[in-house]
């Protein structure tokens, strides 16, 4: 027998949990006799919402964003300015720019950015969907927040080009050095955007 | 709504994960996200393996090692040497000890060491079926391979009062400086030990 352990059970719990990014087989295995440590109805309770994840979580119709019901509580708020889109790849990063509490508008979530390398292409994300709702008139400004990489701009030059011919303002978020750090330590890419985006000093 | 998450089902799931050890709320919730991005089939057949793990898992009768028939591999195997005996804390390190492919005894899981401030006592562990093993004869010697730590000396203490009166020899694994290690980076109490248990030169 040329089997890692010693029961098919343990190897197949262990080998579901080393499939999750960035948990390996030691970590996998420690992870599973944890769980036989722990009494049945909690690793059962455990084993149940994985079982129906798929099937139990919905997706706004609006942005896209995970949501109980139809519609998610940001899109359904009266009292978020809806005049304003911001785009972000993914959930975290809904929940990163609420949590600055400096946003009002509402969000696209497009589920991913654009990545040859990875065969994602513009059809696989929710772009048609933003060009639909911003067609429709009432959005004054699109900002795209996705991250500062190559595909991120990527992205953005794809979104701005749909979005273009439709008239409405586009933005994107400011890069530059970030707030408390020290400008020796900031990378020179980022010093160099902050000089070239600098703004007026109020 | 005081929700950290646009959703009860997300939450719920984060939660779950965040529950394992070394797992905090931004990885939990990553892990939660690509299995959004999995297929279902994988997402539910993960889910699956762990509502049933409890039950499914099953005990050696004879070493308590986990295994999927009455009686594990290795102490059903007649190759191995039934003289000797190697008690061990877990199911890793009975996995650590054969990947050396130096020992060919049995093993006797004991399932957790002595640890009072975790509330652990001899009466918790495996060291009962232990002492009846032994007392069943056949053993010659016993081999205490437990970490060596506060922990792992109590339990060992512990086991040899057990066994001593049966007439059994007790050897404990050697500890000292790691082979291939420089002397100069080794800790202090292990190069003490090292010292004080040093061996005949061959």
């Amino acid at each position: 027998m040329n089997r890692e352990y010693p029961s098919a059970v343990l190897e197949r719990a262990v080998g579901e949990f080393s499939k999750l990014p960035g948990i390996g087989r030691k970590t996998a295995l420690r992870l599973v006799l944890h769980m036989l440590s722990r009494p049945e109805e909690e690793v059962s309770s455990f084993g149940r919402v994985f079982s129906t994840l798929k099937q139990d979580i919905h997706y706004c119709k609006v942005c896209h964003n995970i949501s109980d019901a139809d519609v998610c509580d940001i899109c359904a708020n009266p009292k978020r300015d809806g005049s304003t889109l911001c785009v972000v790849e993914n959930v975290q990063d809904v929940l990163a720019i609420e949590s600055t509490m400096q946003y009002n508008g509402l969000y696209h979530v497009l589920g991913g950015i654009i990545s040859p390398m990875d065969g994602i292409g513009p059809q696989d994300l929710q772009i048609a969907s933003l060009v639909e709702r911003v067609a429709e008139g009432g959005i004054k400004e699109v900002i795209l927040a996705l991250s500062p990489t190559m595909e991120g701009d990527t992205t953005n030059f794809f979104i701005s080009r749909k979005l273009q011919p439709l008239g409405v303002k586009l933005s994107v978020i400011a890069r530059g050095v970030a707030v408390g750090n020290n400008l020796e330590y900031a990378d020179e890419v980022s010093l160099g955007r902050s000089i070239v985006d600098r703004i007026p000093f109020v």
